[in-house]
């Protein structure tokens, strides 16, 4: 079923289609069609969504708004161009990668091009601490990346340094999304803090969503396949949950499967994860950031923005159950 | 023999190294460790030299001269990192590059950490013109970077192209390195385009005079091996004059050199490139940025801060001859 938000911003989605089109169309011919085969490939536009609810929602009726959640989009798409070099991955929203259709050297070249239009619809705003916020928001995501390259070779992650990874990797940029809006409607400083509580933790509920789907997940509502983080050995939150509380048996079967993974072996480690009762425990966790994230919203004005980013948040726990 | 500089702003550039060591510093040890292997290997600090040279030759008295130095050296610096990657480097100032230290997943990522602390410095100014003017900065050096990679399996390329490519690549952060100390000093228009004027020209000397050292250096003086750019089989300005004005047969014979470069057959493009005068040609060019910079220089206050610009101007001549 289609997003309440869908519909009730769509005059806003659509003009940060253009801007969105607008700042990666360059001089350069190269640098306007390697961003556009990513820009253009649709993607969620969650975070820009929340901005714009969020501002609308405090009764924004200024035009810096779209401008904002495009800056806010543009500085995800860059961190995905380069996620994707690093992690030399094949396909991209349904769509060969930009290193796969043309190579490493367009990844991060390009990567750059889409950080420095983020910048500059940045700085066009005249708010200082617009800018000041999402800088700051770049660093600690670029931040999180450095810290999960050096934990990359560790072997097992500690749910601390998962959540440290996340916070910054995910939660930061969902912060951001509601702070932004926050701060260009003049909101105060427990308002803020209160906005910011929210969109964190919703982006902190949508990678543990994330996570559980890749185990849990039906192939045939997500379209994507299960097994995948497994098989890549990635250490995500239900293995660490798993081998955080398993006994020694379960570890060090869990472990093992870990260092060697194949799809063959993608149902023994669910039948650990189920003796462990892995789903349930983090359903738990994930339940804490859901409860935070309507506990926040409970503060906002009621009206139909507020109605529908209470959808989104639903809407990730219902496709957990 | 020591550039006048130097000795006139230690105090401003031993400021600046303690600013550039304290913005990589960070809470994730291996974005610290990475990012110092080139951030403190030295380097000329030419471009934040320049900033510094021109807003105290403009008498500035505030206190964010080496805050706005040191964001100009971290763009710098992120882009030599993400150079490096895209040409496989070996080495970067005497040293082993980041990506043969450690791997490319490092330099995408570190390269990008400094970037956005370079963003980060520039977010702290309160003047949206100096950040506007270092976004636009930073996309126009991107673009200059996707702009070669679209051109570098094309052959060879022409003056136009070359020119562009340095244009936005290196001339750009020149450019913005007195314009920004211009916009501190609340400079007037016509100022401001006289101080652009003055550091474009002075990036593409410096270029020019980089591509020439190449071919004709001192390697005892320089410290650089010559013939480089040619056995990487680089269209730098010496070969592109060379085939813009040498007739059909020596053309051929360059052409057919550059494709198939190596170390013995150097003196045989050098042969042809002095049969063809094009040391005394590319010189023509170098004079033309080399008397607008000293006309720019001209329009200035007379005072010790001038005459050490001067001094570097002059002293890219001086290493041509």
């Amino acid at each position: 079923m289609e997003l309440i938000y869908k519909k009730l911003i769509r005059d806003e989605l659509e003009e940060l289609e253009s801007i969105l089109n607008e700042s990666v169309s360059s001089e350069i011919d190269l640098a306007t069609e390697v961003s556009k085969h990513l820009v253009s490939s649709g993607g969620k536009r969650i975070r820009p969504a929340i901005c714009i609810l969020v501002a609308k929602c405090l009764n924004y009726k200024g035009k810096d708004l779209t401008k904002l959640a495009g800056s806010i989009e543009l500085l995800h798409t860059a961190t995905l161009i380069h996620d994707d070099v690093v992690d030399q991955s094949l396909m991209r929203r349904g769509k060969a990668s930009i290193q796969v259709k043309w190579d490493n050297a367009h990844g991060v070249l390009v990567g750059d091009f889409v950080y420095s239009k983020a910048f500059q619809l940045m700085a066009s705003f005249d708010n200082p601490e617009i800018i000041r916020t999402l800088a700051n928001a770049t660093n600690r995501i670029s931040e999180g990346e450095v810290l999960q390259l050096s934990l990359k070779n560790k072997g097992e992650l500690s749910k601390e340094e998962y959540f440290e990874i996340i916070d910054r990797k995910t939660a930061e940029l969902f912060k951001v999304s509601a702070l932004t809006a926050g701060i260009l409607c003049n909101c105060k400083k427990d308002e803020l803090s209160g906005l910011s509580n929210f969109s964190a933790s919703l982006g902190i509920a949508f990678q543990i969503q994330d996570d559980i789907l890749d185990y849990y997940g039906d192939e045939n509502l997500t379209g994507k396949k299960v097994g995948k983080d497994f098989e890549e050995g990635k250490f995500t939150l239900p293995v660490i949950m798993a081998l955080k509380c398993a006994h020694t048996e379960n570890r060090k079967k869990l472990l093992a499967l870990l260092e060697n993974p194949d799809e063959s072996s993608f149902q023994e480690i669910l039948a650990i994860l189920n003796e462990e009762r892995t789903f349930e425990k983090i359903q738990d966790v994930f339940d804490f950031y859901y409860k935070e994230c309507m506990k926040e919203l409970s503060k906002l004005p009621q009206n139909s923005y507020k109605t529908a980013l209470e959808d989104i948040v639903s809407n990730l726990a219902t496709r957990l159950t």
